[in-house]
């Protein structure tokens, strides 16, 4: 976790302040439902919602946890010290640590994802925004980095719309993957722990028992779960990779927003560099390097190892606060993104005509010429755009062979850019519609 | 793809033959549509349906591939050897190579997707078979591979079952992901083709169409696919794992079937190897090794580049072939597995009852000694145990400060391992009956 | 291992005639050293060589694998068939299957590290012709996609020969890692077996003796052997990706050799695509991928288990195979690649001068004009030539307060290319001449 | 970087506090560079170096940072503060930032890497002594998990010894890899520096300069150092992998040192977890996740892109913090490791003499018994031992057809463990006196 790459809020979720007033609740939550049981005293369950609005001495704990080297036995102890030690005396009865610590583990995920989710909102009502400001406006559609056919900056917006957004449902799926918990013992028996705790308390933090566990929650949970963060990272880099080539200086068809006080370089006003979007592509590398040990982390040996547990230290927090800030950024970078239609022509026209020989050659035998003959004449006047500098249309009304095939006003309905841009509404109804 | 790790239905589904067959259904489809929009004569249409039941010539192909250095070009030219040139000739009108090959190729996942559904109910059944077979078969439960609590080894099918079950769900999830045809032409306008021979094409095929390609279907899809296929994988590891520890000389819980006239050592009996399992690790690792590269491929430049192509070629037929193997191996694995709950019983017993002492412990507390008293009783008679190889019931009842706070029955009832199978019923509830 | 993406000398390599031709080589040479120290008659050992030039029968082999379900005893069986089975009773004596596995493989690896280095000098051969014939041409250089500061293309070439350079090192370090040899047993004990004979076999096969094995030879070998075919991919990446960039549409400084009897479209002379060293991207990603796997396969459980096996029967051929191609492939990109000096310079004057603006402004201060005057200066006619198209240096000529300070030759100084190019000797001598 | 998996040193490495000494370092000796070749004045130079025992304020250059939005800018700033603005002037004049940033990361990671070094010291000598200590300690060689030929505890130690030496000597090479640095300016053309101030800086770091930068040095070096620690780590797994399989409780011949006061369950002396080395898997996984985009990092776009960075930012300290904190604990781990030899003959003993099965048919065959006939023989005997529990050897000689090949002495010289330890010496010298 890197403060220049974090948010508070996300940061927040990972504090050992939250995580202790996760374990309390699932232990207060634990001894509520043992009294409704009848398996402990009512007023001990009581007791300990004392500690309801305590603020958790994290520095306290630490010391204890010097002493017992156990993190849940010191937590217990320093929760003692506030509901006092008899009134806390059945508190944690017949769970294990790995009881509070996964079913916290879960709760932080989800919260993690809920602050994600409403990123990738953001981030798609950005897009969305984009998508139709700029929805006719024309631009070369470009293969292999070479120009292919128009096609408009809209479209690019909403193609990340429709990527963002799947990336949304795969994300809320992925929540539920993880939004279980397990209150079950040792060895997931449920032996010294009636079943209906687990339940309770599941109900009150928003999860879903664990159908099945061991000591731990099955870590195959997880690995879909980062699984799914590096696919959304993935399209992060998309989007930032797109504009990174369009802001190139000899594209320059988008240009992050450079604010008027930030400094640059007004002798060299050509120097405005896509830093945000070169940046998201490594923050996208971070969040998807998680991937592979979350899936080494699937194999755990019995009932649980705790090899998972070094790594989800890092890489639930690290993974959650990068890809939070990444999305964060990328809205950022999208709601301000300066663009150029003058430029996007400039550059659509860069061949002089030549991105419309298709449509004359197709007018051309549809009007009678061979494909042969046809081929021939549409390469003839290429080749002097192509070699000479030439404007293909003016070259194409002066040709004696074309115009015997093509009127005027055939030749010039071949370079009609609406062509192009007539199945737009269909394509953006498909995208924003459903 | 390797023979030995293959099997012939997944390996059709990636021949030459297969995928040209995709092509052709695709090719002929947009005909039937172009001619229902009246954009090209119906008897063209109907003509490529002649090679309905051709067997298409791939050496044919591949020659005229070496000239034309364009694999769908060669195949059309190829499709209107057995069509007729003339009545070929509307075929893949206002197409893009891309259309094709993209929408067949996400045919194929889809077909190898059914696979391994199938593969992954076979899988299922058998756990659910074993499961139930040995659901109260007790065997001792493991937390750092060190004994902990008992447990049964019908938990530990009903754990993978669950697990697998999980993953089918991911399947399908991810089955929908690429389920996806793409008609739209060189940068995804539509420019030349009609969005409804798109509709007509994929609804064919059983495929939707994608809200918006540019010259391809996005590949956030596929890398959610792969991913997909490398957490199964990993839940592969995570059983083959379970399988080996307890295969291992000194536990010796489970084996692998070794059939009477396979090749090994009388001389050596005890020398039987998990090689199965030790086999699925290992491929696990190479499913898995595709979510990279796959997440790799989704930031195309603009509005393609065929970076993505080399990977799919081999990570397509790759992880689907190797995880389907995978599948049918484990599903082997676990219907022939050789069980022994007499070393089950005999590893629980190996400390002579000292796996119970923590219910000891608790019930001497209850019984009204103080917790540290309690402690201290327990622990003089584990040591016992533990340093003389004593058995830990036989000391209890032998120690009068113990039988003052238990009577020899509340003793008995300590060491009762009903009272950790207590609540399989309602785990297997759980598992099995939702 | 995909046929378009394979040559046949490295597919060669991994052939099962190659493999089985290994074994015997292993097993005649382990017989003559047991012969030497007189541990089995000479004659037994002599009776092996009888099959020296024998073309091992690959299905025989496999037909008696069928049987035994063991490779190695499959391979010893039908080599008796043709030495004879009493002259070959002692073939194999006191080693174990993975003494001729493990140093076959390594022999194998030895021998596609051979044909990769080849590729590599095939690779710098061509980068050292192009840097110096292209040494002195200028074309602008870019951080961030961005015009930044003049640089050559020969530097270019010598920036990627000098990668490469560093490529073959590392693989001649990974090469001395794997090509040792163990002929030590069951667990690596030499019980059975003279460590003689594995001194005897290694030398003959140019391996070194490991000098400590279990069953197996350790993975960290074949580990680090593998993350080093990663980097050099990665290498492969990095030029790949700048041609791509060098050949988009809007830059066109370098273009992919286009046969003239290519299939391409000469109505659309524009469109010439980097297939290429797109292609080469998505090679790299697959030879990298198998980087985690390999590092996986180190955490043999015990003396051996055989998890790595699967791993390594696909990453062995798969990596060296598509690395081998990728080499060629890129050596024959860098080799013809078109090189375009006019559109560099055109590229580097896309904003009429002021590149130069830098220069520029040092030169106003050290010819005595404060830091922010001169900055002032150069900024407002910097704007003049970005937002009305000016050319920079006449308006610097043409500023009186400019010229008050610089003479016009002075400017002129500022403008000449020469200043950028001084240390290319400098550099190419380290580069070229170490 | 997490606190509890990370120590003092090498976190100091990565503070902002060192990052700006050496960011001084490079600028002052740049001024002497620049003094010595009479680019400016000495007195300046010198002035630089009144700063020489500044503990820089990191709060003020984060705050100078605030508004100039550029790291190097505020250091520079905040220098001057100290130096004097004027004799200051001369400060970087003619580098990049890049120029200093990279070079500084370098020398961090040579910093870090010569701790690593230090720990894998360490290390070695632990596990030269417990190799020593251990060297004829007789324990069952295991493949598959299953016993296979006795070996000896020392034998692992000295395996794992040879692993670690490798390793170092990988450090070695990936610590030449990055210990170069760049003064070379925007493109790496020198243009508006002189070559001989990088040399200058690079002597006085200890680094060598790069033969060839653009504007930043090559990543295919850090690539190369990040997958070199990957290997390490993996190696560091594959001794706690044994490790955690050598304590499990029904192997118990090794186990982590368990300090007197550590919390830990007398009632439960078996429950003694392998947690240090579980935990060591676990971080083995973080520092592999590194690899992958330390490769992805290498592909920048032309002279530089920044998406490098921000991974760099990351794994840079969380790589070497991880592995400088494992390489202890493993130090540790080893140094401490509680050692039960007669847990070892016992497990070793556990099929009552069949481990020496091999032998007895050998001896057999060699004193003219056929080997169908010894085959029979010794299968009959250890079918008794497999089924009945009987002891072999006391079978065997009790078996006439037995003792009619095989006296008393020769049965008992074949349960001979020296047999097994013959060649220990042997390899030792091969591993420790090299």
């Amino acid at each position: 976790m890197i403060p220049r790459y974090s948010r508070p809020d996300m940061v927040a979720i990972w504090s050992p302040q939250s995580k202790f007033r996760i374990w309390y609740q699932i232990e207060a939550h634990a001894c509520d439902a043992m009294a409704d049981l009848g398996l402990i005293p009512r007023e001990n369950a009581e007791a300990v919602w004392k500690a309801k609005d305590v603020e958790f001495d994290v520095d306290r704990i630490d010391e204890i946890e010097r002493v017992t080297k156990h993190d849940v036995i010191a937590f217990l102890t320093h929760l003692a010290e506030h509901v006092g030690s008899d009134e806390a005396r059945f508190v944690h009865q017949g769970m294990t640590s790995s009881d509070v610590l996964d079913t916290a583990f879960n709760v932080q995920l989800t919260q993690a994802t809920d602050l994600l989710l409403k990123g990738m909102d953001n981030l798609l009502a950005a897009l969305h925004r984009r998508a139709h400001e700029h929805k006719y406006d024309i631009a070369i559609g470009r293969s292999h980095g070479i120009h292919a056919e128009p096609t408009t900056m809209g479209l690019k917006f909403a193609r990340f719309h429709a990527e963002i957004a799947r990336g949304k449902t795969r994300l809320e799926n992925a929540r539920a993957e993880i939004a279980t918990g397990a209150i079950s013992g040792a060895v997931g028996t449920f032996a010294n722990i009636d079943p209906r705790v687990e339940a309770h308390v599941c109900d009150q933090l928003g999860l879903t028992p664990e159908p099945i566990s061991t000591q731990v929650i099955p870590r195959d949970r997880h690995a879909m779960f980062f699984a799914t963060l590096g696919v959304i990272a993935s399209s992060i880099e998309n989007i930032a990779t797109e504009i990174r080539h369009l802001q190139r200086t000899e594209v320059l068809e988008v240009e992050e927003y450079f604010s008027p006080g930030q400094k640059g370089s007004s002798a060299m006003p050509h120097k405005r560099n896509p830093v945000l979007t070169e940046n998201l592509t490594g923050l996208a590398r971070l969040v998807r390097m998680a991937v592979t040990p979350a899936m080494e982390n699937v194999a755990l040996w019995h009932e649980r190892d705790i090899s998972h547990s070094s790594v989800e230290r890092m890489i639930g927090p690290d993974t959650t606060v990068t890809l939070d800030f990444a999305l964060a950024r990328m809205t950022q970078v999208i709601d301000k993104l300066v663009i150029y239609p003058a430029n996007m022509m400039e550059n659509l026209d860069r061949h002089r005509g030549l991105v419309h020989s298709q449509r004359v050659l197709l007018a051309l035998t549809q009007n009678g010429v061979s494909r042969e003959d046809a081929y021939t004449l549409v390469q003839r006047n290429a080749m002097k755009v192509w070699e000479d500098g030439a404007d293909f249309r003016a070259e194409l009304k002066a040709d004696p062979d074309v115009t015997a095939a093509l009127s005027e006003a055939e030749i010039d309905d071949k370079f009609d850019l609406g062509y192009h841009t007539k199945h737009v509404d269909t394509i953006f109804d498909r995208v924003f519609k459903t």
